[in-house]
């Protein structure tokens, strides 16, 4: 049986690694072979597209050319990591996927049909059974990755005004959507958070899939 | 009445940018309103993806994402300038085009499917109604810009291996789409070739649309 894609979404800070860890290891009480990866990156060639984006060298190219960058790295991800364990039988985690695009270029003002049309590029046939959004105001968020250090990279420097249109977006695709996303609070505890998911993961995609 | 979007195709040095400058002479002549452009470029934005591309810079970041820079750049240029200018009834003739992403990134390994891909979303129904191939030994092309300032491009300084193979798939895609491409020989004088350019346009364009 081709294994299941599950993709975390959120703003910085949500939790997003936090909550990806603790499901694979419950995955893996389960007997259920996982591989985590994460965007942009997951490949050495993604990686070097990922440092090039985060370093903030892409943004005088436009946004565009940002979103184009962040299809070629997901269409290598997708194509040397996700599909391949799909089709082995694993589980695959991934932190971030296409939405962020939505969100993050879709609020630096790019055109959401050419975002759309870069989607299908990179991601073909490989669309995620379950999208968990984790969602909680920009500020909570933002005073938990305060404290990290090495300086905030290009996306966590933005204005508050733009997080919270990432924010909407977010929210607004788990809307149209509803079949593929689950939109859980990131407020609780690691642990409260934790039973959210794995409550949203056994439903949707082990007793569901019996 | 809508323009016509005539683009020119082939390797370095086949004489596409003198071929154009006297085309749009002889159609301004004959009264017709024209726009000339460029690929990469054309935008401002399309211009600074272009420069970061030539510098060679993107090469590092793969192949794929150097074609998913050319189809943000193309995107750009083709909604601010190309259409446009079509839509106004201009004709437009651009010097390169989609088929050159094919070629150069084709020959440099990227896959064609996702190159295919890349290619909708940056030229849309925006296709050419006569790709005009200038084609001419590599060697020739390349004696012909050797005197030329400046020192060679990332592309130019390429080894004849390559160029040699992008100049079958330009002869390739022109055999696979006979209705919008036509192959002319790039080795006559720049008169003899341009009257060849202006006999296929009459024919194609002028006095089929009558
Ligand atoms: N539910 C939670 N309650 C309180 N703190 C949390 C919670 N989940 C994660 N944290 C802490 O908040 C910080 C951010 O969590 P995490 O790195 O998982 O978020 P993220 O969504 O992956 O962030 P980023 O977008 O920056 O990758 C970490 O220091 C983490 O330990
Ligand atoms: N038919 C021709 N015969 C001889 N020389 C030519 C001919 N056409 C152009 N040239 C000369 O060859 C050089 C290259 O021509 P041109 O710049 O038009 O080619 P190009 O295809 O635009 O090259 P590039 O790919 O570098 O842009 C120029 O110096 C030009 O004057
Ligand atoms: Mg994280
Ligand atoms: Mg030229």
């Amino acid at each position: 049986m081709a294994g299941r894609f599950v993709t975390f979404e959120g703003g910085e800070g949500a939790g997003k690694t936090t909550q990806i860890r603790r499901l694979a290891a419950r995955l893996e009480v389960e007997g259920i072979a996982v591989v985590t990866t994460r965007e942009p990156g997951g490949t050495p060639r993604a990686e070097t597209i990922r440092d090039f984006i985060l370093s903030g060298q892409a943004r005088a190219l436009g946004v565009e050319a940002e979103a184009a960058l962040f299809a070629a790295a997901r269409a290598d991800h997708v194509a040397t990591v996700i599909r391949p364990a799909l089709a082995a039988g694993r589980w695959v985690l991934c932190d971030r996927f296409a939405d962020s695009t939505r969100a993050y270029q879709g609020a630096d003002g790019a055109d959401p049909d050419f975002l759309g049309a870069l989607e299908a590029v990179a991601v073909g046939a490989t669309r995620p059974d379950l999208t968990v959004v984790l969602d909680l105001p920009v500020e909570d968020g933002l005073a938990r990755i305060a404290g990290r250090g090495g300086g905030p990279d290009r996306f966590e420097a933005e204005t508050i005004e733009r997080h919270r249109r990432r924010r909407a977006i977010f929210l607004e695709i788990a809307a149209r959507e509803p079949q593929r996303c689950v939109v859980l609070d990131g407020r609780g505890s690691p642990e409260a958070v934790a039973d959210a998911v794995w409550r949203t993961v056994r439903e949707r995609l082990i007793e569901g899939a019996r």
